[in-house]
């Protein structure tokens, strides 16, 4: 290992970003990030294994704080509520100083199809987590998977719309209101 | 254009199939394929573009009928009660002869990476025209897309124990119980 550089793993995704975002993905170099980063392409492969992972290098950290808090959820729960609470746990993590870098990275992916492919593998792993964290609970099938699956819709269009253009809403704010669309709509109405 | 080959569509699917089964997608050659069904590689690549498209032939007539049964259900209609009339159509098609075909098509696709990301593009595109289907009926944002993935949900969860080992239930009556299950998980129960 080389010597240590203060926030390497940080500089990197952020200079990813931006030469993504520049000069399209399939066009950027791992030597062209690394050096916008001002580190090297070894010290680029300490933190990931490729360029792709850049996009993706947060989704375990993701994945981990809404396992957690489906866990941790108080007894007694219903299973809704506890993905209810995951959703408000991991909404706080994108405040509204987020929204730019992630508007940023959803472009990226929109216009990759190699990406987009990497978006849902890393969702349906998601999925899979949350479901697996509600049968712990107790929570038998299909319940357990429908409640994770339906927690994952609310919060992939409750990110889509943190995201647009001019959204002024926090995404606790709008996947609050996405879930109570879902609960709307099941409903029949 | 060659001769015309009577069912050399299915033929191509069945045999690619078994092989699959037998051997493993990766060992299997289109070479091999063409051969177990009795026709040339060259009628295959006038059906099929690779040996990874034999296992999603079907996927556009599914989205077709998708979108088809919720365009034609009676006004007015609740977002979900069209869904809920889409997947009870496409149940239908999924009759008892086709379970032990399904069972196999899942086996294979779940022991290949490359062909579960294949699946979910499917499946993400299936969601994104169902949600087309239903914002032509006037259903607004975020409840057409809402609607949609609990209905994508609800398809999968359904699918998967219909082709589950030991089961007897028909995928309407699979299908409909996890619909029923997602409306109480939805309403906290």
């Amino acid at each position: 290992m080389g010597r240590w550089e203060p926030n390497a793993r940080e500089r990197l995704a952020e200079a990813a970003l931006e030469l993504y975002s520049e000069r399209g993905y399939e066009q950027t170099t791992v030597a062209e990030i690394a050096k916008r980063a001002g580190l090297t392409e070894r010290t680029f492969f300490r933190h990931y294994a490729d360029k792709r992972e850049v996009l993706f290098g947060g989704s375990s950290a993701l994945q981990e704080l809404f396992v957690n808090a489906v866990a941790e959820a108080p007894e007694p729960v219903a299973p809704m509520d506890a993905i209810a609470a995951a959703l408000e746990a991991v909404s706080k993590v994108f405040d509204d100083g987020r929204r730019e870098h992630s508007r940023q990275r959803q472009a990226v992916i929109m216009a990759n199809a190699e990406l987009q492919e990497r978006e849902l593998i890393k969702l349906a792993s998601l999925s899979a987590a949350l479901a697996d964290a509600l049968r712990r609970r107790a929570v038998t099938e299909p319940a357990a998977s429908l409640t994770a699956e339906a927690g994952i819709a609310v919060f992939k269009v409750g990110f889509e719309r943190w995201i647009a253009e001019a959204e002024q809403r926090t995404l606790s704010q709008v996947t609050r209101e996405a879930l109570a669309q879902l609960k709307a709509v099941t409903a029949g109405r």
